[in-house]
């Protein structure tokens, strides 16, 4: 009999896997169990959406359900929910339309992604409170756009995710709050360039920062008071919509009645090849940690390209060609109305100590083309390096353009654990339209390094 | 007495070099004999200069002579040129407008940079033919074009000055004809990328392909008739004004006549601290050679980064703190029209197989955003690798926006001496409107490594 390869879950690392199994062996059982409509889509151009960028929900779709089934030969369930793990006796309980069904396999990977976290606030589950997070929930808030033509929104969070939809919403005319416990706004970013973003955002929305919604209250038809503290203060916010972008949070509930070990993160731990503490049990995704390239160590940090990447090399070894996950350096890059804003690696000082660094910080300006370049623009970066080793961390930097590939230079530096002075010894391109003879990363570089050995 | 540093040629170099010396030695008594009027100008805007996006000549100086004098304590001699080196005794003999005089040094360094190369062509110097290489080459053509307001230029070469330079005359309203030997322009980028440019360019100019300037002829005031041939055919072409862009030599024949070694690239050849072989004699910049971070040998390269960054190193070794200079990958962009066109590393395969690789090249096509996005715009991308060590060797690329800092990626990847399968797995920056989940250089990485796999 054929081995059965059993994917719980559609999105990313799921088909990213079922895919490549495919590709590598003919003769692998393929099923993709997905508990929603929706496979194979990207979460992250939602707001684009929402925006109106994107004209369609059905162009966010890479493949469609018809071409995994008849062009790839995989059995793909919708509205298939997996309720049970027996992993005893290598079984699924599957929920479905049709009824309950036990289904068996050989090698299972759980790709059940991530939701959306609804902190627990009173009134949190109001008419005119969303989250955003997959396919659904955008076009919940496209359609209640539409049909209530909301003229204000108060965001909960001022993550990516908050940032992103402060943008979508304001292009559709919408006033925009944004409150944020936090000091910042894309905290892990650092205070220097946060900083840069709250200047840029004020001119746009209205910030609250430091401070909690406690409570939201329907007070007539379409309209919800919300109840912003912080110690010293209170204020009440009358709003048409709320969006809560407060994080997410690794959907393990299925591994966890199972037995599935969890990390110090709380997504679901697993070896360097995607492994379980349960025999032929496979974790990627969104629901399961990564290793970190600057510490080695395991880390939450669900973004789409290691979901892709992890769901595909756990394909790949299932289809009989053992690989190795892939560490990740936390690359992220944001826009956010006119500013393009980055990270990789680690750049908060505390977190560097708690894994064992002596971290030095600096940030400088500088620019994304020669001075001389009319349209040159102020590119701000932070670089974190270790003190002993004098190695690089990580960076964030901001700036109106330069910076979404430019943080690459870091993503790759880390990988290849530079030091700062290697950093600051690359050749990096310079024509005036593009930047100064001396990047702006190699100018962090230098700085960093010079202080890394006036501090020796 | 204090030791005496010299410096002949006051551009990127020299400049670098004096004011780094300074910086880290108080005591040195530095000497900078320049032979025209500008010193630390930054060359590269010239072509904006000339389109009018930089205003003046002046903003190009990045220092004045007066900042060098006053602030750094540099003896800062403009019109002052070295017509002998008198190694034995350590004296130069110099030219100045009050005559000639010898002047002694204890470390001289030799940043005479490069000149325009002027082919052996029947009336290479009548009025109206021009070269770009220095501000005053720079200022002949914008007076030329104020006063003589040319309807026409030919530029004789298809490197990154004419392609600069293409753009500037056609934004001035002027018809621009293009004239390269070689098959292709930026013949060093590939062929495949190379056709893109081509593509392009033909919407703004007329391209001669294959052919070479046989004979310039003054016809009447100020046209000028140009014999364009190849081995099938020949025309006549007739412009008001020429460039010849063919490239550059070293200017080292100050340096030849004392003695001193060249490499067999015709550039000076020197030690990994930059020195030649005549005791207490350096060079660095344009006349220099440098080490490729890919072979490991000498290479002529003369871009403005390593010019800077190797005067700096010199400056510091002779200021006591020996410092070695840094390899280059060769990393290079230009902007042509609407394209950004750059490469890092080796990208020919006759070059590849010369420096000992095994060498296998691939192209694809990728977009600069996420597929959805209706900005996203297409970006082809040429790497190579050599078979045996499965290292990358080189990338080329063009698109219309997001290629000028992602070739960074490779220049930091080459640096680190990366495989194939360690670019395929790098953790780049991604979001919707910057990139794809699987960067385009990650996709060519995959494709590159599935062949080097498969090949073996």
């Amino acid at each position: 009999m054929n081995k059965r390869f059993v994917i719980i879950g559609g999105d990313a690392a799921g088909m990213s896997a079922a895919s490549k199994a495919r590709r590598e062996n003919p003769n692998l059982k393929i099923t993709v169990l997905e508990k929603g409509a929706w496979v194979s889509y990207a979460a992250c151009g939602l707001p684009y959406y929402i925006k109106g960028k994107v004209k369609k929900l059905k162009d966010l779709i890479a493949f469609s359900p018809e071409t995994f089934r008849k062009e790839r030969n995989i059995d793909l369930r919708l509205h298939h929910e997996v309720i049970k793990i027996l992993h005893e006796d290598k079984n699924l309980v599957v929920h479905s339309r049709d009824g309950d069904y036990k289904l068996g396999y050989d090698k299972l990977l759980i790709s059940t992604g991530a939701i959306a976290l609804k902190p627990n606030i009173v009134g949190i589950n109001s008419t005119g409170v969303f989250t955003l997070r997959d396919m659904d929930s955008g076009k919940n808030i496209k359609e209640y756009l539409q049909k209530n033509l909301p003229e204000s929104v108060l965001i909960v969070g001022g993550g990516y995710i908050g940032m992103e939809m402060a943008e979508a919403f304001h292009s559709q005319g919408i006033t925009v709050h944004i409150v944020e416990l936090l000091p910042h706004v894309l905290n892990s970013f650092g205070s220097e360039i946060a900083k840069v973003v709250e200047d840029h955002i004020q001119k746009y929305t209205t910030l609250h920062m430091g401070k909690s919604v406690q409570s939201i209250r329907s007070i007539e038809e379409g309209k919800l008071s919300v109840q912003v503290t912080d110690k010293q203060s209170e204020n009440n916010i009358v709003t048409d919509m709320i969006l809560v972008a407060a994080g997410i949070v690794p959907e393990v509930s299925l591994a966890k009645e199972a037995g599935i070990e969890l990390g110090q993160t709380g997504a679901i731990a697993t070896n360097q090849y995607g492994q379980t503490n349960i025999p032929d049990i496979y974790a990627a995704g969104d629901c399961a940690e990564a290793t970190n390239v600057v510490t080695g160590k395991p880390n939450y940090i669900p973004l789409a390209l290691a979901a892709n990447r992890n769901g595909r090399a756990i394909g790949s070894t299932i289809a009989g060609k053992a690989t190795r996950l892939v560490p990740v350096a936390g690359t992220a890059v944001v826009k956010v109305f006119q500013l393009e804003v980055a990270t990789s690696g680690i750049v908060d000082i505390k977190i560097a100590r708690d894994n064992g660094f002596n971290p030095i910080k600096i940030t400088i300006d500088s620019h994304s083309r020669a001075g001389y370049c009319p349209e040159a623009k102020t590119i701000k970066i932070s670089l974190v390096a270790d003190r002993e080793s004098k190695r690089l961390l990580g960076a964030s930097m901001v700036g109106e353009e330069g910076v979404s590939k430019r943080i690459d230079i870091i993503a790759t530096a880390l990988n290849g654990k530079f030091t700062v002075e290697q950093l600051e010894n690359l050749d990096l391109a310079y024509a005036p339209p593009f930047s100064p003879v001396w990047d702006p990363v190699l100018t962090a570089a230098r700085v960093l390094n010079g202080k890394l050995n006036g501090l020796k």
